[in-house]
């Protein structure tokens, strides 16, 4: 059976959830605890020489590593993944974007904050989260304030990249009030069929 | 004509020239100079919201960013992508490990050193760079050292992403002489027919 190494408080992990829920794949969950540095484990880095979650393993044994690789190769095919050549570019350059200049802004600082509980010594690395977080979600208000979504008319895997660490940017101290079209798109997604939350472990 | 704007030094956008000589598609180059602020102005915000290079302009009017899904967009339907689903994966897979594990560390530790002269209160950032550039170097050794090329049994757009800035990594104060296997690699794509040099502005 397809397994999804990971945690499920983990944006990148918790993306691959939200597509498999989404298209109704069966999968079996293998909890890695990073904190625990399992990641590094020599049969970890046998299946991810890079050491980080999500990771799938294929039914034929082959392996896959990065939430957005994983997901394209999963939603290809569905309506999550728009068949145009430049559509499809634009899922992927929401995707970028989100790696490059959302997640370690929004993501890390609600690592810091959620996960480590904001101890002093990453006091002055959190706050320097705070300027690349607020311009990557002026970026998403400024184009979700003129589209209902990232690309095309409907929900693609680039909305799940990008919902995945937003919906819960308070947990790392941004405050999504002045955000209002971000915030509707929020709404939307969480009310489309198929939605599942983010589960806590 | 199809336009490109950036900057010759710019890995990222080295990476768009690199594909568009080996595939030989015409394209017009627009100067854009980062340390002035070009990229903030109000015009190069309209075609890119998060103000960075590359961009491409398509000759219908549509932009585009992000270099790798740039590469993509252009690639597709060419030998610089494989058509099958798991491969195409693995090819975004190694894209997603250079923005999110490769380019923080080795793009940004050159550009301290090349584009600022190492100036005295960077210094401590640009150190900062050294482990998870090194880890990056090892990631990409130990794949090279079993295979010719990242993905496949040729060239693809993953090799052009992680070579754009493994090359002048030497710029970021990366020594390449423990890593053998990239050594090699390297060699191959400046021996590939089309391979074009990264122009010294």
């Amino acid at each position: 059976m397809l397994e999804l190494w990971g945690d499920h408080l983990s944006g990148n992990c918790y993306k691959v959830e939200m597509l498999f829920h989404f298209l109704d794949i069966p999968y079996k969950f293998i909890a890695v605890d990073t904190k625990k540095k399992e990641t590094q484990s020599l049969s970890f880095l046998a299946h991810n020489p890079n050491g980080k979650i999500p990771l799938v393993l294929l039914e034929n044994g082959n392996s896959l590593w990065e939430s957005n690789a994983i997901l394209h190769y999963f939603a290809e095919g569905t309506s999550f993944l728009p068949t145009d050549s430049f559509e499809k570019a634009k899922v992927l350059q929401w995707q970028f974007f989100e790696q490059y200049s959302h997640e370690p802004y929004i993501a890390v600082a609600r690592y810091i904050q959620f996960y480590l509980g904001l101890p002093e010594n990453r006091k002055e690395e959190y706050e320097s989260k705070k300027t690349g977080g607020r311009k990557a979600l002026a970026v998403m208000e400024s184009h979700l304030s003129k589209y209902a979504y990232f690309v095309g008319k409907q929900m693609s895997i680039a909305d799940i990249s990008l919902y995945a660490y937003t919906h819960v940017a308070e947990e790392g101290g941004f405050s999504l009030a002045e955000y209002p079209a971000i915030q509707a798109w929020i709404k939307r997604i969480e009310t489309t069929p198929g939605y599942t939350k983010m589960q806590r472990n």
